[in-house]
């Protein structure tokens, strides 16, 4: 059969390889998620459960693709950042995206009755959608992941507030929303120790931090290393030889992958692991 | 907090609308399936349970959004297609191409115990990729589908034979591989029944022609339409008023949505059919 | 000199082919020109001399790039129109627009003594900036033209409107303004011919419609040819012997390029000249 | 007349500002210029009228976009570097490559009765095509423009042996070509020096180095800033007050823009000129 006279239809494929030298961020939204936390009764203002569940399936994203140096959830939203000397998929745009999307969605499903063994699924069912952006600089990647972690604050302390004028305090969804309209804050931890005794922070850091998924090599010490400008100064290609490429794959592969609830606004959290954005990976620490 | 500091990374999205009335063909694949379907010891040449776990998966996802007008699958590979007109989430493609990516991922690990209830699933989860193409005429989508089509054909024949030759003529792959080698078509049917007495034209069609899933209405008399040239007559934008938007919609979620194994390279299938390329609900058949 | 250690920057390149099988309008705009036609006092509301400069370059355009099918102007602005089938520099999108506008420019400021022998130019100079878009169907294409005949004719009704009340009504701009805010076309044309005796319809045909540039055979019986229809139908590729392309190409070149001020939205300009659609050359008038 | 019904057609122009925080190269380069090097008689290997002409039409358009740094000339060749923090035109891809390629062939065709007042043109003309290139680092940044002198270097040390081989040796084309393949610079060298007792080092800067072009301010000590660092670092948007814009825009309005034939491939010439990575004017020079 003549394939060949329908084949080019192949010439229409656009070519979608991203910048390179450019931080690589995929991040993926839940789909509906109001309605489908509404179906599945998500506890307000955070469910536990729903975000260990996104925690783990993102965990193992991160250990399919080890071209991934960090990730970052909130809600039902995960960054995924790859590295700008990352060539995974000849940096294709649609396959970088698809694939974590992809796979994230798989595990979300397949993992949803571990923690939620109670409640089974049924169509429709959860999905998501997602996007990538290309970050230029280091302190572009860092603004992005502070944005992302500014935003959980200012979500998490409004929810929180918001969850107990209405558990706590009997108001119903408008009159909670009034008494918030217009309020910084200060006010609102004012309004939450006054009123019904919270101390927003003794509140759970994966609720007020978000969660930061990385591998976990030894702890260095600040300042031994300079490793933004490294990674600013760093152009293409990185060439290495296949040895040495192999050496770190399997550097890599033996690191662990950790979920934390840490400040990744200031500059501790970075440089005490350079490895994140340097791309090269560090020594495994000691089983004790 | 002072989020608007770090807000600014948000202008490093770029746009990513498709070029409007041009059809949309999202084409999703899965990830490392030889490997996988080893796993999971697929039957070879085709296993009906993996081909029905991905048309029922299709088949959801073409009920979830209504704007598909047609899919059509072969082995661990579907293109899903959306009407010229079609304005879902300002046709962004990363909104399209993840959408359906994920929504597909997920009926498909949600599926696989009805399907493999012997074979519960385990990590490394199946995954899929996802591209999108845009064709600008009917004649250009038409010549898509045959091309997949032709594919599917070409594939079928080549790997029936293959594995007749490795599972009844007891070759090992290089064997199969090295008598096939420059083989045409008649060949491989002359040798598929001379040497194994299988007449290929009896294979289930599912096999030879892939599936197809589209709105099922009652089928016209082909001639009664001119839709491929008036398809390429419509402009943008098409001017509805809403009450005729909404008793579309209504329509198009009444319609049964059919898995099918035809021929999708000669006209017939697309004469009968007219809705599908006008987007037009057609009439519901009635229940006998 | 090793530049191979430098080379790497090239990857940087990003492709920019254009879809196939999409017209091509490449659409070139003066910068700055309300300033520039101060400079050089181009007559109001129409200067015929800077009209004849700007066609005589785009037909010099027309003429160097015998891939590009129709051409139309208005005030300081032209839509360069290539055939969906072109093939021209691999369809990218940089060296088509870079190209027509540099072609431009070039006869532009070398004509620009034949027209204006009275005023020499000098810096800072005229130039022009230019962009592309594409359209799938011939309606699209048909509509686009249509965009900017309607914008021509807009645009003059006002313009000499307002400019008669300047200059022979005794008004400034503020007043002519205020006076035509909000007025419809027939009132505009019965201020014209109330006020100051003038029949817009006998107005020079190049102000009214703009004028339009293509290459020049027989004309045909309309309805003979159902043109529209035939090109949505093209798919890709258009396989062409390389005698027969060279036959077109010679028919291409001895074809006159002319100027005209002619309807472009009604059916009849393109009827008549199906070549343009088409791309197919049509029969070169014979010589009287 | 109803403008609207057409208006759509705008629907299809594509947004194509460039990734913000990144170095903007717009490349020119000659259309048909060996060609058009013929139909004028340059001399070879270099013409320096040519050269010249070349320079004047790429410091103009320095001068007329003050957003430019640097500019960088060989042959029928330039490119123009917009620092990475440029806003103009919103950074839409068209808009800046056709500005620079429409202002270019502008002042080239102005300008070349002056280097050419022997030699009056005639269609076709000499025109120029151009692309855009984004560089994420000054590393990148400054590896492109080594990459471009190194090409100048090697094409110049090939095309004086060449042609010494030619005009000197009385070799054809095919001769001289034979006779340099597979040569090394320092045979090249050797060759011209035996032969024909030409020492290269001796060649005129602007053949050897090509033009680089930039506004010019009061050299600095290198060492006494980390401008690539700096640059860098920069993330988005750097908030300037309208004041403080105001007074860097008169600043380089004053500043001299200069045409010299330098070495940009070592550090020396950016770290004496640290406003041009810096994109902040330097102090004018006193005039002597």
């Amino acid at each position: 059969m003549a394939n060949s006279k329908w084949e080019y239809v192949k010439q229409f494929e656009r070519p979608d390889q991203l910048l390179p030298n450019t931080w690589i961020v995929v991040r993926i939204d839940g789909r509906g998620f109001t309605k489908f936390a509404n179906k599945y009764a998500f506890e307000k203002p955070n469910d536990k459960r729903a975000l260990d569940l996104m925690n783990e399936a993102a965990k193992l994203v991160m250990t399919e693709l080890p071209e991934l140096i960090i990730a970052y959830g909130i809600s039902d939203e995960y960054s995924f950042v790859f590295h700008k000397t990352c060539k995974l998929f000849e940096r294709r745009e649609s396959k970088l995206v698809t694939t974590i999307v992809s796979t994230f969605t798989s595990y979300y499903i397949f993992l949803w009755s571990k923690y939620f063994p109670d409640k089974p699924l049924s169509p429709p069912l959860p999905s998501f959608d997602g996007r990538v952006v290309c970050y230029p600089s280091v302190s572009n990647l860092r603004d992005y992941m502070s944005w992302r972690q500014a935003d959980c604050h200012i979500n998490n302390l409004y929810n929180t507030t918001f969850w107990a004028l209405i558990l706590q305090g009997g108001m119903n969804n408008q009159q909670a929303e009034q008494a918030l309209l217009g309020t910084v804050s200060s006010e609102k931890n004012e309004l939450l120790f006054s009123k019904f005794g919270i101390n927003y922070n003794n509140e759970p850091e994966i609720y007020k931090k978000g969660s930061v998924i990385f591998r976990d090599y030894e702890l260095v010490e600040p300042g031994s290393h300079n490793v933004a400008e490294e990674a600013d100064n760093l152009g293409e290609p990185v060439e290495q030889s296949k040895t040495q490429l192999e050496k770190e794959k399997k550097k890599r592969a033996k690191a662990k992958v950790v979920i934390a609830y840490l400040d990744i606004i200031k500059d501790e959290f970075w440089d005490k692991r350079p490895w994140i954005l340097s791309g090269k990976p560090g020594r495994i620490p000691k089983e004790v």
